[in-house]
């Protein structure tokens, strides 16, 4: 066969996996959307159906000899050998897992997500304990199987962003601790931010549309793309021209849906500018989840909680709601926005002790992992470590160890991207403005393309060319440099406490 | 291994396969609902790939070895027994066709399901001829790879209603033709009937809250189940507690919305009823596609048709619509949308014509499949049949041929079973009301509880156990007999026409 029959042979078979994959994602999409309650019991098993076969295919033998043979070759071109090497990284990652592990790890975790709601629902982390246990044994042992050379979390973390390890993730969080800690000490001694308007009653009907127009801003592509309502949002693609996005509305919290909206736009347009004909393909997926991260966050907060992008479209804002904001000027919007103040929820916290939030459980999750405490132990770790380190005191388990999906998907090593994502966006926001001078302008005036443009050609057209490293020196020039966020933090909080 | 740990083993597989075959439906229902324009192209490989991986793992030799075998044992219940020869004969059924015709068929389908909305937009048939003989020369290859005895047409009819034959349904429509002519006949010495006021202006929500309350009417359970719009209206199942319907809202025509909530909602009962344990064993599948017919006619017939219906929900339709309706009594309700008059559109035609409809396309197929015409004469041979069947001159394709979104689903045999279906309800309602006296009071009382038990009774709980045949004689007493639905259409239209 020639290399490029055989080539053709490996994106066949890639492409029918992803089929699979993606069927599955479809899936799980309208569990999360439109399913009926008592459609949840079948529906878990055929989606962990569905991801059995997927690696099942994968897995097999054949896709070995393929990858092998055509890695061999050197008469294919650079696109088409990276492709051959991740998938063969892929593949012998996948292997060790066996599909009888990967079967029950979906319907574990699915059932798990039932007992997570019901547990939420009844502010009792002791009816999420059993299946939370279930998760981490399965964990533990996919850890074992998957090898690693420090530390079982090493194992898991690879699975959203290869090459992290807790070596290397200690160092960065000491690093950046103390810098955080001083500035929000910093802030204890400025006089408070006023954001009681934020949390006036907001109609559900005029907030959606606000979004659906914020989106539309942003580039969102709307015929490649919808949004829905779920009761946590999230962004889901089935390939590059079918990427989906879903918020949620409360009438008494402003924030919610606008920073989701921006936020989950955010990855979607990673997901809308990664080329459609890799579809299947290493080259048609995202460089890691921290990248990723990167991509919500640069949106979500270096764009979303800019003044520049209020410059613009407060006023429109103020006009839908004109009762609730009419005496709020933009200089009280902007700082009302950006309130810095430690809190319960991660997915509500400011920009600075967000970090916390994140630190708290990548130290859990590690301590879960190498078995040092138990799920039992869970909440009063939990409450114990959001007083010493955010300083606050935590009234319930919903509002405390359950407030966060993960663990029930089974996403252990998932947290740290979420801190990465948001440095690398600082980053990736402070090369943009170095390179485009008028870029502030235009966002003032309400055009985004040059941030398009920048991602377009910097992140989204690699897919997974690049690792996050790599693809971070090749954006700005340098690796993960926290000096970066530490500086536009700095520069916020300075703005906005007047210090 | 025991009987039992082998029909253990099948069960597991037959689930397996069910959850495949099922994850597509999920597909093609969001296909229809939520899919953004640009997610059309990969979504019919998707759906391709699922289809023939369902096809290969139910058709693999493991599969033939464990029928077979359990096939021989003496020590399976009736039940399992049953199961097991109905999957036997599907096996032998599915093997004719090889997976990658399997797949073949379904991303033509795909296509051509795209072909024919464009077709429609753009009102030509030409834009669908060349999709459509793709689809046509695939089923005339599956006809010859399932064999038949008489006819290329009784190999495609089997998929829908098992024993169906071309010369069965000759015999019976020959029968039914002359009847109806004459029923037809005596109502054009009639003075017409006004139903115009069907057709003013109804509000979209107020139709759409209308159509839940009757669902809910009918028992239909929205636990397990949910509405959502679809250009056209369909009902699908991804098991027993999940049933899916569909309408669409026509602001100006308030029997589209009415009529076919209603019709889905009596497949859906069915659906609903059908043993959950039984998920993906035939046991859990319907008797055939004329007898799910038969459940929507039922519904939108004999009981959405009738006065006793309206008794009790016409007060509140026409307080709902009451600039509408309020100079319209109830008789003049159930006259007017029981009105009979030759018509261009099958979905839209009166019980009576409605035949007419079918006859034309059942003879238009047979034709296409024995190679008799070709698809480039349907429009002429469509134009001409209307006019010679129902007097009607087809203005254009879009509201001729063009009309049924059937050819591009690459359902050729399918047409038959809406008159079968028509015939069974009417001989289903009247045993019904034979041997429940109180029957009528109770739905003219808004109260619809014996009918669903009646139907849960004599066909719901029975899913695939018997054939149509069987279970019309167990459930009345007797075969299909078309006297039934010609007694319950004259006793109507002597009562509506005054005859």
């Amino acid at each position: 066969m020639t290399s490029e029959q055989l080539y053709e042979t490996y994106k066949t078979k890639m492409q029918k996996i992803a089929d699979v994959k993606f069927s599955s994602a479809v899936l799980q999409w309208d569990q999360e959307t439109y399913l009926p309650p008592q459609g949840a019991a079948i529906r878990g098993k055929q989606i962990a159906t569905l991801s059995e076969m997927g690696h099942s295919l994968f897995t097999e033998e054949n896709t070995g000899s393929i990858l092998n043979e055509l890695f061999s070759r050197d008469d294919l071109d650079e696109h088409q050998k990276r492709n051959v090497s991740l998938s063969l990284v892929d593949y012998e990652r996948d292997k060790k897992l066996p599909p009888s592990f990967v079967h029950r790890l979906s319907e574990t975790t699915n059932n798990s997500f039932h007992a997570w709601m019901q547990a939420r629902r009844e502010n009792s982390f002791s009816v999420f304990e059993k299946p939370l246990t279930a998760i981490i044994d399965l964990k533990k042992q996919q850890a074992d199987l998957m090898g690693y050379a420090d530390h079982p979390y090493d194992a898991l973390m690879d699975e959203f962003d290869k090459g992290i390890t807790v070596k290397k993730l200690d160092a960065l969080f000491e690093n950046l601790r103390p810098k955080l800690s001083t500035l929000i000490d910093k802030i204890k001694t400025a006089p408070q931010i006023d954001d009681s308007f934020l949390h006036l009653h907001f109609n559900k009907q005029k907030q959606w549309d606000l979004g659906i127009n914020l989106l539309k801003a942003m580039h969102y592509d709307f015929d490649a793309g919808r949004q829905d309502i779920s009761e946590h949002p999230f962004t889901i693609h089935f390939n590059s021209r079918d990427v989906r996005i879903t918020t949620r509305i409360d009438e008494n919290n402003l924030s919610n849906m606008v920073w989701s909206c921006i936020h989950e736009g955010g990855h979607a347009l990673y997901e809308q500018g990664i080329p459609a004909d890799e579809y299947g393909l290493p080259l048609g997926e995202c460089c890691s989840l921290s990248i990723h991260e990167s991509q919500s966050r640069l949106w979500e907060n270096c764009i979303g909680h800019g003044r520049n992008f209020w410059e613009f479209h407060y006023p429109e804002l103020q006009k839908l709601f004109k009762y609730q904001l009419e005496k709020v000027n933009l200089n009280s919007f902007y700082k009302g926005i950006n309130k810095v103040r430690p809190s319960l929820i991660r997915t509500e916290a400011d920009e600075i002790t967000y970090h916390f939030h994140v630190m708290i459980r990548y130290e859990l999750e590690k301590k879960l992992v190498e078995g040092s405490i138990t799920t039992a132990d869970i909440p009063a770790w939990w409450n114990e470590h959001y007083h010493k380190y955010l300083g606050v005191i935590v009234p319930n388990d919903k509002d405390g160890c359950l407030q966060d999906v993960h663990w029930s998907h089974g996403s252990f090593g998932y947290f740290p991207t979420y801190s990465l994502g948001s440095l690398y966006a600082a980053q990736f926001y402070s090369k943009m403005l170095e390179t485009n001078s008028g870029m502030e302008h235009n966002i003032a005036e309400g055009n985004t393309i040059d941030v398009w443009k920048w991602l377009q050609q910097h992140i989204y057209q690699h897919g997974r060319y690049y690792n996050s490293e790599e693809l971070c020196r090749q954006a700005t020039g340098e690796s993960l440099n926290t000096d970066h966020f530490i500086a536009y933090a700095s520069a916020k909080i300075n703005d906005i406490y007047n210090l």
